[in-house]
């Protein structure tokens, strides 16, 4: 049998209790269960014996509203990944992290180290934490702007990446006989001085075994798409419609290429939540039943959030008051992403407030389908063959068993189809996603040219014109 | 049979290769392993087996010196004890975080989770990082001293035991048929407001099953005692005589009590590197082979380093320069503690430089010994029993061999002894340990009780005192 030239790339997002807001009262849901290894574990070893390419875990450094109505507790996922990297062999490991809220050596160490103990399973889903209540976590009186952030983040993964790459290859020699551990020449300080950030010193460990962490990105805003074209070697984002997925496919790709990168080096996943059953009816009905497990108080609140203005509880089944989007210019970059999103729903569906608060409860802003596994195996194809995705952000919308369904029922009818893999042909998730393992950029024949660089001003210029370019981009929305 | 009322603690001090300094040079050590899951993993099941109460990581965010002579570089430790967690099932697991280095609420998050993931065997030992070269990975001129090193720690203790305390233990209700997840009056912003430190919001976790991790320290210092007295549950410390094991203990124990603790809420585990074998002759042969491995370009650069003389390869087997310990008082407050050990042991020895250099090589100051089992058990037994120590920071001079002859031949001895368990009785660290596990500071009867204090002044005038009483300790040293 031939294989078809291009395959998809599945990754399994877990929300904790699954992606729907109401999971946790679902008597199919384990929310007792979302503090425990065991859990996630169980969870990626499904993933893994469904050969997808990796599991990913959304993060933030603060307590997010609605804690009484709502599982938004979690683990720290760099740990959590590190004990499924124990139980697991394949699947890759993708943690979110920020870079406004972390220092840039430690956060090195942390991916750098889930690599080595993974044998390079290991991706990086690059934030810069949109919450204003995360900066009264580290001090700030208030948050950093969108601005701000980015330039930050542009000299944070270069920084990042210098670290990783610290070491050479062939740093290492463990010359018994003559004493000598490793060779100097080939451990290079890095010496990063940035606007934002400074790192003087050598990395402390190896280059580890993809070279660096995949480094990801969710850039669904119109402005954090430079980031993500310059930077992200695969993107979460969020669609409703196949227009608009493929015109944000064709302006990354576009972009990557604009910057001398490959169409191929940066893959494209669509975030997909599919309620599963055998008719469509069935799965209809299944919807239903989450959707009226909402609390309406939690999602009233919500959406008060996003959009800044008061929604009454005797309002819930009227039409969606139109001053709801009159406000989307006075909020912040990411929000108003988002609230075009929501402004879009209510344009073409016309809900109750009721029935948008039920069309926001399936997984944040990301695409929500009911149907058969062959309905659902139908949208992915012809979203993968239609130029609008390299593969899809799984979103279960309960846990375990919406992962289940798709393991069990809708990916046999990929794999029949010749659109997914039947088994891991490599071992690193950069081989999973069909990346290439970059080079350190100090093995270069002309040794360490980033030193030059710097030798010359005493600053980085390289870095501060990526800082600069960057400044302009926003926020990552809906992951 | 009757169970002695007092029970030994052991603790696996894991450095890479082992703890002498030329152990990655032995043919019998895996330097090719170092930066592997599969490495650790084993240790730490073949010290579950001997039912050791944890394995333990350093740590420090930085490139330790002389990279070129010896094996430097490390993982992460909690990410490494993560993966460790999910491949055994009762030991503790104790990582180093430095309190200069991190910000308290990503820490926190990173340690409640390895107690969540471990289901309560998580460790803290409490380092504010001495290295002046770690600094200059953080963005900073110069170093923070030690007085301002330690009022910061001080906070940060005060700050994460409130994140960890924020969620009440009857905090999640997961009432599905209300709607109601979790109570939220008994979830807290911790609001804290120090003079280093200031974190608002409430912590994003359930509370973990020790309540808190268990908090080390290694307070070797004159002045690291009070901090250690006041915070420490368990202290890593590092004596070469009996009668110093003993004012030590003595001294932390007293210093406990006059703050209203129980001497048994801290438990005092000095470092021990055994080198082990049928005969004291045999011991004594292994323990000069890893000698004379050492590189002694590594190990003059090292002292260099710690006493500020240069020194000359010429001088390898001449006596001990006098000028040697002359500026100890220009020296910083760490330093001055070691270079007291360091002195002692030349005014005892009268050793020649490279004889020096040979007695630093086994486990960088601390107690080095050379037996048959019997005699490494001998001496377990007489600080036990004779009030130097509650247990040992057991730290094999190479990995694996020195500690499966520690846990095939000594670990037999203290059980046949009465002194060591021969199964575990608990599940947790704290079990282990025999420490009691904390109640949260907000689920007392006077609800809240801090925020009332921080309320009345708008600062927070309890942490402000422990960080000025804490202000006039210095640095851990020697771990």
């Amino acid at each position: 049998m031939t294989r078809p030239p291009r395959q998809l790339s599945l990754n399994l997002f877990i929300h904790p209790a699954g992606h729907h807001e109401a999971a946790w009262r679902h008597p199919d849901t384990q929310p007792e269960r979302i503090f425990t290894a065991d859990f996630y574990t169980e969870l990626a070893r499904t993933a893994e014996a469904a050969t997808f390419d990796a599991v990913f875990f959304a993060d933030g450094p603060v307590l997010h509203d609605g804690v009484e109505f709502n599982s938004v507790g979690r683990l720290e996922p760099l740990l959590t990944l590190a004990s499924i990297a124990a139980a697991t062999e394949r699947i890759g490991l993708v943690a979110t992290a920020s870079t406004t809220f972390y220092d840039p050596y430690n956060l090195a160490r942390l991916f750098s180290t889930l690599d080595h103990l993974s044998n390079g399973r290991a991706g990086w889903n690059i934030v810069t934490t949109a919450s204003e209540d995360a900066a009264r976590n580290f001090g700030l009186d208030s948050h950093p702007d969108h601005v701000e952030r980015y330039a930050r983040a542009a000299e944070f993964v270069e920084v990042v990446t210098r670290l990783w790459d610290s070491w050479e290859d062939d740093a290492v020699l463990i010359d018994r006989a003559s004493g000598r551990y490793a060779d100097p020449a080939k451990i290079h300080d890095v010496a990063f001085r940035g606007k934002h950030l400074r790192v003087e010193g050598a990395f402390n460990a190896a280059r580890s075994p993809q070279g660096h962490p995949v480094l990801v990105q969710a850039g669904a805003s119109n402005e954090g798409r430079a980031f993500a074209s310059r930077y992200a070697e695969a993107i979460f984002t969020a669609h409703q419609r196949l227009a608009d997925a493929q015109a944000f496919y064709a302006d990354i790709k576009a972009g990557a290429e604009a910057l001398g990168r490959s169409r191929d080096a940066v893959k494209i996943l669509p975030g997909i939540s599919p309620f599963i059953a055998s008719t469509e009816d069935e799965a209809r009905a299944l919807e239903r039943e989450f959707n009226e497990l909402t609390v309406p108080e939690y999602g009233l609140r919500q959406l008060e959030k996003l959009t800044g203005v008061r929604l009454d509880h005797a309002q819930l089944d009227g039409p969606v008051p139109a001053e709801l989007f009159a406000d989307a210019g006075d909020v912040t970059d990411n929000s108003r992403s988002r609230l075009q999103v929501v402004a879009g729903i209510v344009e073409r569906e016309q809900p109750t407030v009721r029935g948008l608060l039920h069309r926001l409860a399936g997984a944040r802003g990301h695409r929500v389908v009911a149907g058969t596994p062959e309905q659902v195996a139908d949208t992915i194809e012809e979203w993968f063959t239609q130029g609008a995705a390299d593969g899809f952000n799984v979103m279960p919308p309960y846990l375990p068993g919406g992962l289940d369904d798709f393991a069990d029922h809708v990916v046999p009818i990929l794999r029949e189809r010749g659109l997914f893999r039947t088994e891991y042909e490599g071992t690193t998730l950069r081989d999973h996603l069909g990346l290439e393992r970059p080079a350190s950029q100090y093995a270069s024949p002309a040794a360490d040219p980033a030193h030059a660089l710097r030798d010359a001003s005493g600053t980085d210029e390289a870095s501060d014109a990526v800082g600069q370019e960057e400044a302009r981009t926003a926020e990552p929305v809906l992951a």
